[in-house]
Order: structure tokens, then C-alpha cells, then sequence
């Protein structure tokens, strides 16, 4: 172990150069470098572990030479296509300390203090979305045989977990309730939500053995209550057995919320279990005001998700689940002879994941330096520049927005010179396809800005799937002039590429 | 956002005390502080998310004072009770930068050269593991049609990864693999193992609806070969499909290997997925010498897990799955339309989470810095220690060791001075097992030293469980006399607690 010794001493530790590197790297004003894949590809093709002994400093020099410049440039203001940005500086600034405390949050044995912690934070979250008496948090907060809520590694594990949970509370039974379905004579178990709710639903479905039927959305990109009504009646002829109904707040493309209440009803008519996907939206119930206007009814879910790693800023791996009923947590709890005993405190046997990091740490420390009014700072300017670039595109000749944003996320797209101001008919549409996603794909090699782009069926042109661009407006960084920026380097590079 | 602005300004930023918070934690002697769970509940019932405007320093006071004071000292060298230990200080140094950087392992458009770093690092462990032609690396290494392998959160979603591909890889149809084999007339699909493999196997059963049947071990704690035929033979009488068998390179509890080559046979006589869970032992893959003496066998299973976390000493959340082929891992693919297109060079496709976290610079700066020789050091030290404490425990007159450890996981017990030197009936074993709960309770209470507690059959009685005393040893900071510290302190509690 002499060789090691200096890697494990307590001596004083430096990161100034590492802060230094974090600096250059957010010093990049584009979204990105202008390397290609397959030139980047290149680089990385050792499959050997030489043991280089060099020190950290060195390594860093390398990193920046040859790893992070071509990383991309999440914190650039002017990259606004995905829900990953600048964090906070006090995110950063924190992250060794929850590394080397490394508590593992599975068992008290190896998260003392921390355990109570995250379910201290997680009661103010669940405050939050539920608002319960104080009476209930009071009795609830530290209570062991049940919980309020827990992180995840993202929103996926999340709604994963929301769908196990349902799936066991169907049946008061041992075993694979799947099983127990199918053998009461029924054709299939389901679950049903809006055909614009994430994928994880179907990786949901798919793990768990589940159908995950699609219902279509009304004009607000919202789910159809008059479809939704007829799939469960058609799913009651069926012989299907429902588990689930779905809500989001905040689809992927659009940004759109279902009507979380009018869901929350028929679930509740149906005995159905309601779950709320929140991993974008969900934000905002940081603020009572926003929280009113976008996500009524989400007080109404048996079970929330939450990413903190999207608009609360947190690292990446921190989603979270909540119970409406802290008991229900108890339809997933495991046992093992040395992890968890009946008596157990230990939050580890709610969770479908194992060994986990210390998040809550994170999320109190943003709760703390920033809180609500800081955070409802950042999402109301969110939404001033989703509402700036919407008009913006409105006003343009250039672009046609596809929807009036309700949160902030917009899609809109390139109109070539030919087919501006006129009726387009499907093969106008095909080519308008064609011309956005070189557009995009331009825009991304280049890297100078960024946006994303998707494929969807809209209600301008029912019939056809459009090529759209999409910008997710949540970097604190992005000013107006920003957004001008992307718009105009878009106009710039579709004349270059002569598209008309 | 005027007053959020500093939060996200690029002025060069202090970590000095943060690091001095992280040096103040690591002088901690002790395993633990001796504040009973009931006293540290009280600190953490808050559910209101009171804004304090406070900074960064002030909140790292609060923690100190606070949460921190009752964090467990996983560093500490007498802390010897679980898998979670001392980091290296570069990967605390390093934590900064990864969470800056943001990037998102999901798709190349939010982690542009990391998404290659991955793959070139992924590639190096499994060449570690499966030592394939240099013909085979340059072909897959960044093949994005295929996958190597890849991060997870843990050993948990990386077990849970391997059941779902070896059920997808069952039978060649879309849908429910499960539903297609109840359907086809099987009574039940089941996965197979030692009843000492990590529970997440029960997850993992449970999520996909299958039957975990646990086979019985032999005297070195192994699946028992001649019990697992049997077991084999009564699947296909009673009409139960078996999907995959599992082979444990280091139990929990034990740290026992399976015969992972008898293993290996058996499963490709029966046309089975062969999956073998490393999460602790796997990462004797990083010795050429301690490979072959402990892991034989294991570069023929289809799926491997490792766990970053444990003995390869990354944070928390660096769970890895490898694929001997990498066309396996298109039996997991999903597509989203925003998220991966069939073109797609995105990992995210191949992943059951959805958002990642960059671990694979963490193990690159391990890989680097420590190298193989680093980590064999470490390794070599782990298994001098277990190999230390065992023959301290079989010469002392207080304890017994429950078997020779193959590892670096000991098991064993207290036993007062009545019960020894005699034959021990079902009552004594009864009585000593209750000494053995109050003194390990006791011990940790205390907090100076630590070690866990398990309840299993033996060998030893194998009519009856016993509780015993689990020591795991990795941490590079204990040294011999800590191990004498441990038992000492044992010893003087079992005295002050009249256990005899």
C-alpha cells in the first residue's frame, strides 16, 4: 500500500486547478466545437489500461486537450435544445463534499445523519405538490414504516417505480400480480396515457410486462378526455384489466399538461392508480403562482415524479418519486437478511435501486441558497424567453410556430422562400421536412447554437408527421439577445444552404 | 434574475472550504458518533422550505455543525462493516468537473465526446474481463449499432438489465416475452441461482414477473452443482421455462465464488443466458493473478455486472453491465422520436435509465492514476487483512470463524465464556445468537468501531440460523492494528455487557 499512500492521505486538497478547468470550459461561447463524430471517434480507441503514473494536474491538461473541448457546452446561453444547462455555482462548489462523505443512502448503517436528511427534504417537496396539514407531516417526516418519497436515478427509475407500485396495489396478492391478472381470465393488463408521455412508459410497460395504450391529444397538445373515455370502455369490453392512468406535466416536445383534474376524476371513478409525470414541469411547483396556473390537479396524483436534475439544477441522477399516502410505499418493499430488518429505518427497502448518493444534500443546499423566490425567479424568466422567442417566430417570415407555448418548451419551424404565405400540400410539407433537418443537423455541426429536433404528428397538418425544431428555454444565462442569436445563425445558415 | 446572477457568474471559484470541511470529516477517527437515531430524527423535521439568504460558507458551517457531525465515517480504517470505504482523493478533486460539465450520457447531443470516452473506457473493461482479439476491439470499440457495455446506476439496474436481456433474447417476438411463454403453455418462467445471490435478483423477478428459484450451497458457500441439476430436471417436469442462470463472483455475505466454468457449461447445455453478478468480486478482474485464482470462468458468461462504487472505489452510482457479444444489447433497444433515431449513435438507446451522469470520466481518472498495478496493490492489501483477521479470530478464544474467507468478506461470532470449548445444542446457538445482536448493536451505538450483522444457515448447524459478524475489508486506510482495535473493542464490550 506505500505506492497508494498519497491518493488516501488527509493532506490539504487542491482544486484550483480543476475550478480553473470548470472556468475555461464555461468561457465557451458557442454550443458546441465543430469537430465531427467520426473524427472525434478517432480519439478514443484504446482498449488497453496503460498505467500512465501521472499526476491529476496532468491528467486535467489532458482532459482539456483532448476530452473537453470537445465536450458539449451545456452552459452556452446560446444552447437551448435540451433540458441539460448551466448549474449553479453552489452545485458545483458542493459536489466533493457528497463524494467523499460517499454515503450510501440504502442503510442508516452507512448514512447516518443524511438518512433523516432526505426525508426531510423530501417532506418539503411533498409539501410542496401535496400541501398537507401539519399534523400529517408532522407524524410522517421521520416515520420509518413509510414514506413520503425518495430519489431515484432519473425520472425513468421514477416512473418505473410509479408503475410497480400500481401493479402490486391491483391485487392483494403474493407474487407476480401480472400473473395473477391473467389468470383471473382477463386478456391483458395496461396502463393508458397520452401518446405524447415520455418512453419511459414503455420501457415501463415493456420491464414490467405491461400494454401501454396511447391515447390522442386534443388541440393544446393535452390528452383527449373523449378518447380516454372510450379506451377504457373499450379496455372494460376487452376483458383489459387497467392499473394505471397517466398524467404529464410538461410533455417532452410540446411542454403541454394534461388536465390533471379532470384525469384525477375518472381515475378515481375507475379505482384507477393516478400518477403525475412531472420530470420537467414539476418545477414548478417550486412557485404558488405558477404551480396554480400549470399543474392543477397535481395534489391529486397517488404518485409523483420529479427530475431535479432538469429545471431544479441539480446534478444529473436525482429523480425523485412521492406518495400521495406515504402506506403506499409499502407495496415495494423488499427484504434481505443483512440489508433490511422488519424494524428496519432504513429507506433502502422502499426503493427499487440499491446502493444511492446522498442527493438530498444537494437539493437542501438549493433549497437553502436559492429557495422558492429564487427559484421562482429563474422559471418566470424561463417563461419570459419562451414567450420572446414565440413572438419572435410569430413576427418572422422566416419560421412558423407550431403551438403558443405553456411553459417553456416551443416548437416551430423553417419555412423555405418558396412555400412562405401559401397553402402547403403534402408534398410542400415533405420538402419543408427535408430542408429542417438539414437545417438542424448544419446548425449542430457547426455548434455555434442549438436547438433540438423531433418528429411529430401536429394539429396544423393532421395527417402528416413534421420535422420540428425545439428549444427548451431554462438556461438562467440566456438573455434575449440569445435567443435573436439562434434564430438569426439559423436564417444565416439556411440561405447558405440555399434553402428555398 | 438579477439576484440569482452571482449564483452563475464565472468568477473563479473557492472550494478551499469545502475541501477544509472534507480534511475536518476525514480526522475522524471513530466509525460513527454515538447520537442515537431517535435524537438525530428530532433535528430533521422541518417541511417548509424556509429561504435563509444564506452563502455557501455559512450553509457548509450549518453542515458541520449540524449534519455532518452524524454522518457515518465510512473513511475511517476501524469502519470495516460494509462495502462503501475512503475514495481516492482524485476522484474527490474531480467531482467538481464532472457535475460542471453536465454532460448527459443519453445522447451525443448533450455529451459530444464523452459519449465516445465511455465507449473507449467501457471497452477496456471488458477486455479485462473477456481478453478478446485486438480484431474484435477495433471492430466494436465504437461501434454504435452494438454495446460493450455500459453505466447503470448500480449492481441493482445493471441485475435487473441482465434478467430483461435474457428474457428479450428467449424468444424472437415483440411484446411480452413473458406473456409469449405462459401463452406457448409453460407454467412459469423462471431465472436460477444460489440462494446467497444479492437480493436485487428478487427485484428483478419481480419486476419482470418471473420466479427466482434459489438453489442450495456447498460447503464453500458455492451453488451446489448436483442440487442445481436437480433443480434444472424439475423445471422441465413441471413445465417451468428457465431464462437464465446466475453465477455470484463474491456473495454479500460470504464473498463465496460460484464454480463460474461448471456454471458456464451447465447453462450452454441447457441453451440458458449465463449471467454472473460482480458487483463486489469482479473487480479482481484488474489483477491478472488474483483473476485466475478467483474468477474462472467468468469470461464465459453473456452479462457481467460490476459496481464501480465498491472495491474499484468510484462514487456512488457507477454500476456497469458488459456483454460478451455486443449485438446482445440490441435486445434492450427502445426508440423515442426526440430521442433515438435509427441512425443513432446516442447510448441512450440500449439503456433501461433514461439521463446519465458521466461516470466513465471517474473511472478513466482511476484507470489513469491508479492503474492496474494501483488497484492490485489495494487488493492485494484487502486480502491480506481478511486473511490477517481470520487467523487472529481462529487463534483467539472469543470468536469463531464461521469458514476461511475467499475473499475479503469474513464471517464470524462471539462467543461467550460458557459456550466455549463445548458442544454447542440449538438453546446455546439460541443464546449466543442474541449475544451476538447486543453486542453489534451495542458496538454500534458506540461508534467507535464498526462491523455489520447478517443472520444465516451454515454449514457449522445446519438446522439453524445464526447471527454473525460481517467484516468487509477494502478500505486501503486499515491496517492490521485497526483489526486488532476491532476485535479489542468487541471484547470489551461483550465484558461490559456481562455476555458470558
Amino acid at each position: 500500500m506505500t505506492k497508494n499512500d498519497s491518493l488516501f492521505s488527509n493532506d490539504f486538497l487542491s482544486t484550483d486547478f480543476i475550478m480553473a478547468a470548470i472556468q475555461q470550459f464555461y468561457q465557451h461561447r458557442d454550443a458546441d466545437d465543430s469537430v465531427s463524430f467520426n473524427e472525434i471517434q478517432k480519439l478514443f480507441r484504446s482498449f488497453t489500461t496503460d498505467y500512465h503514473s501521472i499526476d491529476l494536474e496532468k491528467y486535467i491538461r489532458h482532459l482539456n486537450q483532448n476530452v473537453l473541448i470537445h465536450s458539449t457546452h451545456l452552459a452556452s446561453p446560446t444552447f437551448i435544445g435540451h433540458m441539460t444547462s448551466r448549474l449553479p455555482n453552489f452545485i458545483i462548489q458542493i459536489a466533493p463534499l457528497v463524494v467523499a462523505l460517499n454515503q450510501n443512502l440504502i442503510k442508516t448503517e452507512t448514512s447516518k445523519g443524511l438518512t433523516f436528511q432526505e426525508k426531510e427534504v423530501m417532506a418539503k417537496m411533498h409539501h410542496l405538490i401535496y400541501d398537507f396539514s401539519d399534523e400529517f407531516y408532522q407524524k410522517y417526516i421521520q416515520d420509518h414504516s413509510n414514506s413520503l418519497g425518495f430519489f431515484t436515478s432519473g425520472g425513468t427509475i421514477s416512473n418505473v417505480t410509479a408503475m410497480y407500485t400500481a401493479l402490486n396495489a391491483s391485487a392483494d396478492c403474493e407474487g407476480s400480480r401480472l400473473k395473477y391478472w391473467l389468470q383471473k381470465g382477463f386478456a391483458d393488463v395496461v396502463i393508458i396515457g397520452s401518446e405524447l408521455l415520455h418512453y419511459s412508459f414503455e420501457k415501463a410497460a415493456d420491464l414490467l410486462g405491461l400494454s401501454f395504450i396511447k391515447c390522442s391529444v386534443n388541440a393544446q397538445y393535452q390528452i383527449d378526455l373523449n378518447e380516454l373515455n372510450k379506451l377504457i370502455e373499450r379496455c372494460h369490453l376487452e376483458n383489459k384489466k387497467i392499473i394505471a392512468l397517466i398524467g404529464v406535466a410538461g410533455t417532452t416536445d410540446f411542454g403541454s399538461v394534461d388536465d390533471l383534474s379532470a384525469l384525477a376524476n375518472i381515475a378515481k371513478q375507475e379505482n384507477l392508480h393516478f400518477h403525475v409525470d412531472g420530470a420537467w414541469g414539476g418545477a414548478f411547483i417550486l412557485s404558488s403562482t405558477y404551480k396554480n396556473q400549470l399543474l392543477k390537479g397535481i395534489e391529486k396524483a397517488d404518485t409523483v415524479t420529479l427530475d431535479g436534475h432538469k429545471q431544479l439544477m441539480l446534478p444529473l441522477g436525482s429523480g425523485m418519486i412521492f406518495f400521495k399516502q406515504p402506506e403506499l410505499a409499502r407495496q415495494n418493499m423488499h427484504h434481505a437478511p443483512y440489508a433490511v430488518r422488519e424494524s428496519s429505518i432504513d429507506i433502502g427497502r422502499f426503493t427499487i435501486e440499491g446502493s444511492r448518493v446522498a442527493n438530498g444534500l444537494y437539493l437542501d443546499t438549493a433549497l437553502t441558497l436559492l429557495g422558492q423566490e429564487g427559484y421562482e425567479d429563474i422559471l418566470k424568466h424561463s417563461l419570459a424567453n419562451a414567450q420572446y422567442m414565440a413572438n419572435k417566430i410569430i413576427a418572422s417570415e422566416e419560421f412558423e410556430l407550431i403551438f403558443q407555448p405553456s411553459m417553456n418548451i416551443l416548437l416551430y419551424r423553417y419555412i423555405p422562400l418558396q412555400y412562405r404565405n401559401k397553402h402547403l400540400n403534402e408534398d410542400d410539407n415533405k420538402a419543408i421536412n427535408q430542408a429542417n433537418v438539414l437545417l438542424q443537423k448544419t446548425q449542430k455541426e457547426k455548434g455555434r447554437t442549438f436547438v433540438s429536433r423531433t418528429t411529430r404528428q401536429t394539429h396544423l397538418y393532421p395527417q402528416q408527421s413534421l420535422v420540428l425544431l425545439r428549444s427548451v428555454l431554462f438556461n438562467p444565462l440566456t438573455q434575449t439577445q440569445h435567443i435573436d442569436e439562434v434564430l438569426q445563425d439559423q436564417i444565416n445558415i439556411a440561405k447558405k444552404l440555399n434553402l428555398e
